[in-house]
């Protein structure tokens, strides 16, 4: 459009076409635009960011307030407090296609501090995903977010780690970051999640959040792209993801919503998964939605919700601590718990939750790959009534089978590559 | 902090001060001076953006392949062929906190051509939601948006309207657009999205689509943050939005999903709308995903999918056309599509369509406001079966009551400043 032309052209055009005050009011924005851009070029002293801290979330109505409109959410009868939401610490790990929306989601909002955890570095093949630019290709991922949320809120308090959280080094640091890296030094985080694309890393945020009691949330996005989902973990109360070999009890495995799509093609050639900014989208959304009830006490806090795009379906469910799994520390927690919930009999912070649908002992439930149902119905293990839609990423094999081991550990190995695999970017 | 500081000062001149055509021809005169200087001093060679143009898309998994993830969907056996998203343009209206989203996803998606309109400027108020950044407060929405845009996707043809499509002159051009806008010039848009936030905007885009019989897809987010909704709109399939009075018939009321919330508080004090990018990015996520199953083929499209942030709710439902609609274009559009349907029997794009649930002739429906569920069943108009958790946001008044228009102007007169107090930024 004209913009870009030369003034010359500009001139000619604003001398002889425009007439109306509505013409020239907009030639007016237009040029007001232009010099904004050109002297953000030419004046080396423009900062990077424009905007500086804020001492105090105010519910002004001015253009000029980043905080008006979620202050409004007070007025609105949603939130009581949302000033509240400075007090908070947020530990995201994981800074992907999920995690750095979720990122940039709750700096906008305004959160106290976020901690950062990733070991990756930003490349191109990640730009079909939202939040990171093509300039930033090269830089670790912490690193660039940092950056850009900076200059987005000032506000918040940023702690990065640029690490592999499951190396045994990492691994002692992580813990303490999480007990000790709150708004004030030596307290814990308020919440984590959990925005990574592997098995590994999900098994030791499980382990680290069991152990220290740390409240978190889970998310996932499937290899295909067009499903995910989010899950949220108190340590003692639901459960938890633990499953140490595949001979022992655990809580419950990961689960999944179906897609009715054939997943043969994805097992076997497993090179790239698909991602598309859409999905992760939504799950960033949902996932820091959930984050904002369950730190400000509004709505009602999930306990799982799952996201199907292929045919816009959002399957919810509540699983509960199984009192024989094989994390000590899980089974600590539900000790812990009980004894909490007795002395206090209501829990303030999750309002409501819903039922539990048992589908006729039907299961509702659909199977992937090589789960059938039969084997699924002979599975030992805990057997979650699960809702329509959602389904256990594998199964345990029946008792009789667990017997002896020994003798059959190429099986064993196997099934628990196989395991890895499905897993693996999941 | 000095380029804000100025701008500010620069929008308050123009808006109170300067009225008269001389003045405002005194000021274009003025800026384009300053912009002429400005510009002289800057090097005339900048280097915008890194990342160069790709002339065609590859499933090659390599760090530098911005399209790998995406041409994946065909390995997985989700998409036939991915690379028949740079063939489409899309139009979005509106580039605020659900349109700004919707632009960057169909951005990093390498959407063929991209339009967007919006008249607006970037402001600090609108940081609580993604996308624009602090530093690029003042600037029309359009530009900061096509500026970004552009550095994360060279590959991506933009065109941008910094207009009011509502205004006569602007509405004509915004139809002309609309028709021979797409990526071959001449050609219509092969979807236009609406994710405006008032009453007027989205009249004027369902006029100018029952008129062309351009498909479209319209989103919302209520004023209290929590809820929102995306639905798509065939002229002629589906029911439209006509409402030119509330004395005539219209195809079927805009629809909210609802959220439990007393929203009289809203009413009484309506001087700034709540939002939270979370809500926001699911409306985006949901409506893109949409966009990308309606023009690649895949998956269910959804008629109407709600979002009820309170609850995680998400109810859906379809609505055919109203025969009695008030748009002759809409009436002229049902005609076609039968005649259509009579020759080609099967739509090929909507694969499957949701049975509306009817809820035992007890609506199933909550009411807003003023709205109870006695006038609710006294109304005249269409009368749709809606699903659970899905309401309108008004009713027409019972037919005794139309019958007079002339003896009750005042009371319309008031009801329909109601009705589009209620809809602005909804």
């Amino acid at each position: 459009m004209a913009v870009t032309g030369s003034c010359v052209q500009i001139t000619y055009r604003c001398l002889f076409k425009m007439s109306t005050v509505e013409e020239l009011k907009l030639r007016v924005r237009e040029l007001e635009n232009e010099l904004i851009k050109c002297k953000q070029k030419t004046d080396p002293e423009t900062p990077a960011h424009v905007r500086t801290k804020i001492e105090e979330m105010s519910a002004e109505v001015v253009d000029s307030n980043p905080y008006s409109r979620l202050m409004a959410l007070k007025r609105m009868g949603i939130v009581k407090s949302y000033e509240k939401i400075r007090s908070f610490t947020v530990a995201v790990v994981g800074v992907g296609g999920v995690g750095s929306v979720t990122a940039e989601m709750l700096t906008r909002c305004g959160i106290g501090k976020l901690l950062l955890f990733d070991y990756d570095k930003v490349e191109l093949a990640n730009m079909n995903r939202l939040f990171f630019q093509p300039h930033q290709a090269g830089l670790s991922k912490v690193e660039a977010a940092e950056h850009t949320l900076r200059c987005i809120n000032p506000d918040v308090v940023f702690e990065t780690h640029n690490y592999n959280i499951t190396t045994v080094d990492n691994f002692t640091h992580f813990m303490d970051r999480i007990s000790n890296g709150g708004l004030e030094e030596g307290k814990p985080v308020d919440l984590l999640l959990s925005c990574v694309d592997n098995f590994e890393a999900r098994m030791a945020i499980n382990t680290a959040c069991n152990e220290l009691g740390q409240v978190w949330m889970e998310s996932g996005v499937s290899e295909n792209a067009v499903s995910g989902h989010i899950q949220l973990i108190n340590p003692g109360e639901t459960a938890c993801f633990a499953v140490r070999t595949i001979f022992v009890w655990q809580c419950a495995p990961p689960l999944v919503v179906a897609t009715n799509i054939d997943e043969k093609t994805l097992k076997k050639d497993g090179v790239c998964a698909a991602s598309l900014p859409t999905t992760m989208g939504v799950v960033a959304g949902i996932l820091v939605q959930n984050v904002l009830k369950y730190l400000l006490g509004f709505g009602t806090v999930s306990y799982y919700l799952g996201y199907n795009a292929m045919e816009d379906f959002f399957p919810s469910m509540t699983m509960k601590a199984n009192a024989q799994c094989s994390d000590m520390h899980c089974r600590r927690q539900q000790e812990e718990h009980k004894k909490k919930a007795t002395e206090h009999p209501k829990q303030e912070v999750v309002e409501e939750e819903e039922e539990v649908v048992h589908e006729d002992n039907e299961w509702g439930i659909e199977v992937v790959d090589e789960v059938t149902e039969d084997e699924l119905q002979a599975a030992s293990g805990p057997k979650p009534d699960l809702p329509e839609g959602i389904i256990p990423i594998y199964t345990i094999p029946p008792e009789k089978v667990r017997e002896s081991p020994e003798d059959m550990v190429e099986e064993t190995e196997q099934s628990l590559e196989e395991l890895m695999a499905q897993m693996k970017k999941m």
